[in-house]
Order: structure tokens, then sequence, then C-alpha cells
């Protein structure tokens, strides 16, 4: 693995590709009945006859698993310091099981901290991506959150 | 329990408080390693000695979390027909094991699917609550998000 991205690293328009995971009905099913147990994300026959046509994964676990990409293939070790919250985040796509998941991120924003000298904060844009078995790709989920993150010698 | 809701019943200005939550360390970890593993949400030891003083769960934990106390104290069976999104997620203060979870959700506005006859959305703002062994209670999340809703006899 390369070296922790930082600060400094985060120009404003720079693009980010990474993130590579398929998803299974159990994971799906496993994720909804904690979470967000709905017919359509948790009993596949009800899905079958449902309006979305067969089993959907919840809309918040797809956020879990974007976060769960983002720190594996953008934030390694410590660069993000945590994150305030997210805005405007956008279920566009159902994903469904054997999907499989990519994820793009662009900077939006760089600024220093006011208050904290060894940090900045970035305002991403990050879009989760669903591509099918016929390698039809379609952007599944998008959100812009603001991250908090370590400078370099800070 | 009840009767379920209908898009009729949401009223602008509606107040609905519910759910009732005692989070574990064990779940924040089990979460975190899964979807979010930063040291802040996995390690204790580590936890203890960074800037929040000791483990706090995923923001995004808390969104899942919240999502389930509505489906169990909201949207009884079928209300919900699913959302297109979430705003202005605000991560307010961080929650910590043994905390106790409650929800208030207020309507901020109804208005009829222009596509759908069955349905209308409804958007609510969706605040879920810390309370500590002290006692004290603080608003640990923050969301709005407008929901298709199911009207009566549609």
């Amino acid at each position: 693995m390369s070296e922790p991205l930082r600060f400094e690293d985060f120009i404003v328009g720079r693009k980010f590709s990474f993130g590579d995971h398929v998803i299974s009905e159990k994971e799906i099913i496993d994720f909804a009945k904690e979470y967000d147990p709905q017919p359509m994300h948790i009993d596949p026959v009800a899905a079958k006859n449902d309006i979305m046509g067969g089993l959907i994964a919840s809309g918040w676990h797809l956020c879990a698993l974007a976060m769960r990409l983002i720190k594996d293939g953008l934030f390694h070790d410590t660069t993000s310091l945590g994150s305030p919250g997210v805005d405007e985040v956008q279920w566009r796509r159902p994903v469904r099981p054997n999907d499989r998941l990519t994820m793009e991120a662009e900077v939006l924003e760089a600024r220093d901290s006011k208050s904290r000298p060894d940090r900045g904060i970035v305002r991403f844009r990050f879009d989760l991506f669903r591509s099918d078995a016929a390698g039809k790709r379609q952007l599944a989920i998008t959100y812009t959150s603001p991250v908090m993150i370590r400078k370099r010698d800070a």
C-alpha cells in the first residue's frame, strides 16, 4: 500500500477511482434483518412480486459499504480524522445480489481548519456504482461530505 | 400494535416520539469491523488515548440504528414505500457504549405524488438522541428525508 494521502494531496477537481466488492444476497438480507427489515430487503419471494421486481439492498447498507470501500481504498491509516456529517444522499438505482460495487470520489473544496492547524477540511463527492452481470454500470448512490484530513508533517 | 399510519396521518408539524435501544460495546465494534474499521470505532484502548476519549459508534451505524427504530416505531407494516434519499445528515454528538437511544420525528412537508395516486411524499426531520447513565439527553444525529407513504384505502 502506498503512503497515506494527506490534506495537501486533495486538490480541488482531483478524482479517485477505487473499491471492488461483489454484494451477495446473504449480505443484503443479514444487514436488513438487523437494521432495515422491510420485505424488499429481506424476503426474496415477496420482493419478486413487489414494485422493485426482486430483492434490493437497503440504502443504509449501501452507505455503510461505501464507507468501507472509502476506508480501504482512499483513507489509509489515519488520513481521515472524522466528519461532521453528509449532505444530499441520493439513492439513485437499486443494488441487487451479485452486483459489483465500485467507487469514485471527487474533491469539491479544500480549506484549512480555522481552529486546528494540523488539519484541513476537504469536501468530497462520493459516488457508488453498480455493475450487473451484463456489465452495465450505473450510479447507485451519491452524496457529498466534508472530511477532516490530517496535514503532512502535522 | 395500532393500525399502520397512512399519508393522511402525517400532518405538517405533527411530532412522534418512539424507540428505545441501549447500544452495547460489542454492537459498536461488530458494525465497525464490517463497515467502518477506524480505531475510534473498533479499538477501545486506542480510542481511550484518542481525541474522543473512548470508543464511539460509527456515524453510519447510528443512521442504520435510526432506520431500525423508525421501522419498528413509526412505519409499521407497509406504511413506507421507500425514499429517494436523505439530506443534511449531521453527526452532532458521539454515542458511546451503554448509551440509551431514542427517536423523535417531525413532519416538515406533506404533498401528493404527481405520478402515483396511491401515495404521498412526506418530508420528515428525524432526530436520534443519546442518554447516558447520568440521564443527560443530547441530540446525537439529525437528518431530513422525503419518504413515500401509502394513502388510506389506496
